[in-house]
């Protein structure tokens, strides 16, 4: 996605070789529009998939996942990382180790909330270590609906997660495919779309 | 919101006397539609407001927050609860204690992204006895930052935080008001828009 690499060269920072921080645009601050774009972007790259959730976690993955969900005309569910005290209903649980936080956390996401019948698009802003969309889609093999697919806002093409996903059998399409951060610069990889 | 008060009629959960579960549309599984409307709905009101930033706290706060922000083509900035190894410049910081979760946390936004320049509007998922909103007053005041208002979607209108809000001068503008949720059942006062 052009627009989405151009913002990146003009307002990423890149902090060491295996951070890019993209806080002015996604992260922190999120410019809507953007944001409707890549929600657009990604509903049109898996609109013959029959798609029936939108699966994120919180929190940066919510503005890209709501619009994928406004445009495909789906719900869309964010796995919590926390329980609070009104998720007292049966959950689908998995574990994530973040090596960004350095911790270990349970994500979770309510059982009535997914079924066999579904067939969920996953969406997150970044492709690391691929740990969060693993956790993500183990929680959706548990509920027996089918994953269609990943879409990605920022992959970061040197780490293994699209290896660790598509050895799972779950196709990722990346927004913007990130080669290196070395000398204090990104280098881009082709997108996926 | 007459939409969004028949929606809570329809899906919305009685727990208990204090809890009203909004899972299935708001605060776990999202319907983007309404999320959509309701951000239209706040724009709508705070239109003359200036507004140059909408200002939430993750998670389920980013969903109206974003859509609000889209319609009033400014950013949205949500606070996070936790300091992550990418958040390392400096930040304005409150805590805020959870009813809820039963803990406290240390809220916190960059101070790059807020400047006396900013007419800021807040925006949430829930009003109950305030913390959460008073805990981002705090942060926007900290950055000199003047917040024109507060645009909540469901508030609990027998708890205290629209008294505690009113109080440090903020209009407060809910588009649900509870007035109990008495008998397993739903009683609304008069929204405000």
């Amino acid at each position: 996605m052009e627009e989405l690499v151009r913002r990146i060269q003009k307002d990423g920072n890149v902090l060491s070789e295996g951070v890019l921080k993209v806080d002015s645009f996604i992260t922190h601050q999120v410019d809507p529009d953007l944001m409707k774009r890549i929600g657009a972007r990604l509903a049109e790259v898996f609109a013959k998939k029959k798609i029936t959730k939108v699966v994120t976690i919180e929190a940066s993955g919510i503005g890209p996942a709501i619009y994928t969900a406004q445009s495909l005309e789906v719900p869309m569910i964010f796995a919590r990382k926390a329980k609070s005290l009104t998720m007292n209903e049966e959950l689908l649980t998995s574990s994530v180790y973040s090596f960004t936080k350095q911790v270990s956390s349970t994500i979770s996401i309510s059982r009535k909330f997914l079924s066999e019948q579904d067939r969920v698009l996953i969406v997150d802003d970044f492709l690391a270590n691929g740990q969060a969309a693993k956790g993500l889609i183990e929680l959706c093999q548990q509920a027996g609906a089918q994953v269609e697919g990943i879409g990605i806002v920022i992959e970061k093409g040197f780490q293994t997660g699209r290896q660790l996903l598509e050895d799972m059998d779950v196709p990722v399409v990346s927004l913007a495919r990130i080669a290196s951060l070395n000398d204090g610069k990104v280098s881009f990889k082709e997108a996926d779309a």
